[in-house]
This record gives structure tokens, C-alpha cells and sequence, in this order.
């Protein structure tokens, strides 16, 4: 996948924060230092910091912070990463190309490696340099969007349980709005909190959100039908292979890529009132949705 | 162990706010919440709710908050356990007297029961009724104590490394202080912070929980020695057989409880301040000494 040009900044940005926000490897103890940075470093398409800048950007030209809550987002997609390929859980050996945390630095380390980043995106967030009640509703927002309720462990469970049986679309919508919908609706969220977005405009970035979000999916469930695993970086046809809850599997492939372009007019529907502000988020809608890996 | 009848009150407050805090079994996905509350429902001393609360009225009579701060601190205990009894770690059946989260749940929920118990409490963190400066230095103190620099996680990692060749006093010390003794201290310091405690005396109960919480560890080591299986509701003997880095392994047993013994002494030096307010923090570290499960 090729980022448009005009993203790379935030890109070179966010990988620029990612790497000063990590603890050294020379900290010790270096092995869970090494563990984290792996993951975390090994590349990832860095959407959720994008969306974050972006949002951010959608409400001011200067949001001190932006960067390292992007930042915090992306240490916890990386530890539902690491946690997600386990043995007990997806049993993934690669992961971005490369072998996954277990299969790298053992299990034990792979599991603490990922309670270390989930942890330390909170004290990341703690230490945004914002006013406090914006750092606490932006923590607040984080917290529940990776949770159990309506959140992305909830998700993962709701997945876990839906392998087992017939997948239903009432039963899809949510595990894909819970595991990767409600970080996605958070990073576009929090971004704008974090420039001091008015509540408005907040509720339409959320309803951008939560269409890309499950658009985003949706696109994942596709290229997981369509695609090599040589060109996902990850194993290809799993989900078919595992029997899980996915919108090919529930509505076939052509109705899921209807549904994904049906989202993303939706999301940029509701971009009106931010004028020119709202240009750069129409086109990240649009290149989620065009995206091959 | 028989917790003195004064604290008896803080016990309850306690086990009535966890209740509280919990999403319910009925909260779908089901399976998940049931696994969280079954783990943190289990029992436990709640040591560092216990804690929290008393560091909170040693400051002040009327401290809003301090019962939620120790429950998030109770819930990061919890997963630290769920996620420490993992196969892949300690690989423990017994907890508390009852099967272990995985025995009961299989490693795939608990590993995402840990997850989600880490992640409500932040959330919880965050809704706390004191004013957001606090709040965040809370989240950030905690964060850090339960983190990988000379915190929780970071105690974990290398104890396991340690587990590996020959224990020395200095990598003991580290492991217990930074495994244990980083949260015991933030229980104290976060809830003398919750209460508006100003720094001079939070430097003494600084002190107070770093002496008791590595005391506590101690004692840990000391009961995994002397203790049955049936007393402490897990595994006796466990240090031993996998080799642990132990302070009984590497000072002797007379020589650790003379240590505990001088710990609690300098910890309770340090509540001269607090005058009568302090006797209940004195109280508590002379029952932690002297605790026997």
C-alpha cells in the first residue's frame, strides 16, 4: 500500500514520536525494551496516528499533543497485535512480514511485551501536553474504546465465541464495530478533542469514524478473501480457514464492497461543515477504501 | 489471614466498590465479564486498596475517590496474577483457593480477561471525582509503577530471566521492588495525592510504601517456604522448585525476617509527621509483617 504523498508527512511524523516515546533497548530490562520496539517499530500502515493528526488538523492548524496521542493509539493496536497472534488466540506466525512477537521472543515476553504497551500508552497519555481535563476525557474515550463494552476486547471476544457457531450479520456488525470500529471512531475522536474540537463538529468526525472504521474492516475481511499473503505481510485466507465471523462470509463479496463504498460516502457526507478543512480526511476516506494491503 | 477488626470498614468499602465498578455478567459479551469478575471477586487481601485508602486519611478525613483509585489499583493486581499463572509463565492452577482464570476459562479469555481489567482501569482512573490535575498525575504514577522501568512488568521480566542462572542480592532487590514494591508504593502515594496531600509528607509516605512494599515481598518469599499450599491458596514451595530469585535463596531465612523487620521499623519512622493520623498506616505495616498467608 502506498500512502498518498500528501500524508507522508504525518507519517515520517508519527514513526519520528513513535521511536522517541519507546524506551531504549539499552534500558533495562533490555529484553522487554527490544520486544516492544520490535512490534511496535516493524512498520504497520499507522492509520490510527494518521486519522488522529488528521482530525486534529480538521479542527486547528496547532494541536500540541496530537502526535504523541497518535502515538499512544498505535502502542495499543500494536498489543492487540501481539496478543491477537498468540498461540491461544489467532496462532499467527507473521505479522508485517516478519515473525511475530512469540515466535520471536518466546510467549512470556510476547504476553508482557504487550501489557507494557497498553500500559504505557496510558502514561503516554497522562503526559499529553494539554489542559488536564482534556488529557482525562481523551483517556476516558481511550480507555472505553478499548474495552470490553462496546471496545475492542469485547470485540476480539465476540470473535473468539462467533468462530465456534454460523456467523450472523447482526453478530458480524458488531464484532467488527467493537474490535476495530471503536479505536478507529476513538483516534478521529481524540484528535479533535485534543485540538479543542466543539462538540458539533465532534459529532460529525465520530460519525466519520465509525463509517471508516467499519469500512476499514470490511475491506480487511475482503483483501483477506482476494489477496497473497506475500502482498499482506500476514497469513492470507485465515479467516476462511478459521471459520470466522466476516461480511464476504455473511454477504458475499460483491455486497461487502457495495457496503464499503456506501460507508465511505457516508463518512465524507458528513465532512460539509468543515469546508476546506475537511479536503485531506475526504481523501484518507478514499484511500482506505482503495487500499490492496 | 484476619485483617484487625479497624480495617475491617475499609474491606468493605472496597469490596462494595469493585462490585460496583465492574461491568456486570449480564453486560455482553458475557464470557469476558464473567472471567473479570470471577478473578477479582475471588477473595485477595486487598492489600493495596487497603492502603490506598489509609494513605488517603492520613491526609485527610474527606477524600473523594479514594475507594475507585484502589479499586483500579486492585483490578491492574488482578490481571498482573491472571496473566502471571498463564502457562507461558508461572504456569499456575490455583489462585485464591480456586482454579486459576485460564484453568477455568482456557488462556485464550484470560489472557483477554488481564487485558481488560488493565484497561478499566485507566477508565476508571479517569472518571475519578477529584479535580483533573490530580487525576492525571494519578494515571501517570500508576501507569509508570505498573510499567517496565523499575515497575510491575518490568519486576516480571526479570524475574524470569533470573529464574534462568544464579540469584545475587542486587538482582533480588531490583526484582522485588520493582515487581512488587513500585505498586504498593504508587497505592500509597496515589492515595495521599487523591486526598491533596502536599509533597513533604508525600515524600514520607513515599518512603513508608517503599519500605513496606518490599517488606511484603519478603514476607512472600519467606511464606513460600514455610507455608502448606492450603494456607496461602496457591502453590507453596513454588520458588524453590523453579529456582527463583528469592530473598530466602540468597540471605537466608533468619537473615530475611530480621530485613522485614528493619523494613517496617524505617517505614513506620517516617509517620512522625502525621502524629495521631499516622497510627492507622503504623498499625497496618505491623500486620503486614506479621501476616501468615
Amino acid at each position: 500500500m502506498t500512502l498518498p504523498a500528501i500524508f507522508e508527512q504525518d507519517r515520517l511524523l508519527i514513526e519520528d514520536a513513535l521511536e522517541r516515546l519507546l524506551p531504549s533497548e539499552e534500558t533495562p530490562p533490555a529484553a522487554i525494551h527490544r520486544a516492544m520496539r520490535y512490534s511496535v517499530l516493524a512498520g504497520g500502515k499507522r492509520i490510527r496516528p494518521i486519522l488522529c493528526l488528521e482530525a486534529a488538523g480538521a479542527i486547528s492548524d496547532n494541536a500540541p499533543g496530537a502526535a504523541e496521542l497518535g502515538c499512544a493509539l498505535e502502542f495499543i493496536h500494536t498489543y492487540s497485535l501481539i496478543h491477537d497472534d498468540l498461540p491461544a488466540l489467532d496462532n499467527d506466525d507473521v505479522r508485517r512480514g516478519l515473525p511475530t512477537s512469540h515466535k520471536k521472543f518466546g510467549e512470556a515476553v510476547a504476553i508482557l511485551a504487550g501489557d507494557a504497551l497498553l500500559t504505557l500508552a496510558f502514561e503516554r497519555l497522562a503526559q499529553l501536553p494539554i489542559e488536564a481535563s482534556r488529557r482525562t476525557r481523551i483517556i476516558e474515550e481511550v480507555a472505553h474504546a478499548a474495552g470490553t463494552v462496546n471496545g475492542m476486547v469485547g470485540g476480539q471476544v465476540a470473535d473468539l465465541e462467533a468462530t465456534a457457531g454460523a456467523a450472523n450479520a447482526a453478530a458480524v456488525d458488531y464484532i467488527h464495530r467493537a474490535k476495530t470500529g471503536a479505536m478507529i471512531r476513538a483516534a478521529v475522536r481524540t484528535g479533535a478533542i485534543c485540538a479543542g474540537a466543539e462538540e458539533a463538529k465532534l459529532e460529525h468526525l465520530s460519525r466519520y469514524g465509525e463509517n471508516i472504521g467499519l469500512a476499514f474492516q470490511i475491506i480487511d475481511d475482503i483483501l483477506d478473501v482476494e489477496s497473497s499473503s506475500q502482498a499482506l505481510g500476514k497469513t492470507a485466507g485465515k479467516d476462511q480457514s478459521q471459520r470466522k465471523a466476516t461480511y464476504p462470509a455473511v454477504h458475499g463479496l460483491e455486497r461487502s464492497r457495495q457496503m464499503t463504498a456506501d460507508l465511505v460516502r457516508r463518512a465524507c457526507e458528513e465532512l460539509g461543515d468543515f469546508g476546506r478543512r475537511g479536503e485531506r480526511l475526504r481523501q484518507l476516506a478514499a484511500f482506505l477504501a482503495s487500499r490492496r494491503n
